[in-house]
């Protein structure tokens, strides 16, 4: 099982709302998860998909998701190394979860994929909302 | 519509996935928003499921998620004074995302509602990923 951090968690019946957060917040830990849900990716494919992030940065997180058992890293003994990140089993049962941050993010940002139709959805909701 | 922060993001498809994390990744905003999917919450109910959260802590939270639009403060002008606390409409699109959040957490963190039953899961599945 993967380490769980939540020091500071109470126990009402929602914080596993939290715990689940907790895991996941990291700085790209949602983008990088949202990337290997559709396939195994090179390290250097992530940098690619993540441009704003810096190595660094991005090590890091993608050990501290190895370390919660989510993600896999291969290594293949090969010059130069080629480094491979899949989701693990564990990590697959995020899916739910990153969908539907993705779906709300899409309709609801401008980060969204569909920015200008996701604004003119607001727009319409808040309109109804008016009635 | 309301403030969208995210000066730190690339604009990769995942990245919707950030935005959405960075507006609810606020310490103890995720339970805060499972306990008013519930219902309209008067500021002492909130701080009696948040017991370990401080009554600033608390405020801060509540503050930036009315900023957000994703909950409304209802002040009732009365001795003692009242102020209830309740989503938006805005705030309620937030529902599957917090459900999912709700949901993995019950099935694979100790701090979920069904914590034993939770873990019997999780061993079987690891068992079952060996076949």
């Amino acid at each position: 099982m993967p380490r769980i951090r939540h020091k500071r968690l109470d126990c009402s019946p929602g914080c596993a709302v939290e715990a689940t957060l907790e895991l996941i917040d990291g700085k790209w830990k949602g983008v990088i998860l949202f990337h290997l849900l559709q396939g195994t990716l090179r390290f250097n494919a992530l940098r690619k998909l993540l441009p704003n992030a810096t190595q660094r940065m991005l090590t890091m997180q993608l050990r501290e998701l190895e370390e919660d058992g989510f993600i896999h890293r291969e290594i293949y003994p090969q010059v130069p190394p080629k480094v491979e990140y899949s989701l693990t089993e564990h990590g697959r049962t995020l899916e739910p979860v990153i969908l539907a941050l993705k779906r709300w993010g899409d309709a609801h940002t401008s980060f969204g994929a569909s920015g200008r139709q996701a604004e003119a959805s607001a727009k319409h909701e808040a309109e109804a909302g008016t009635h």
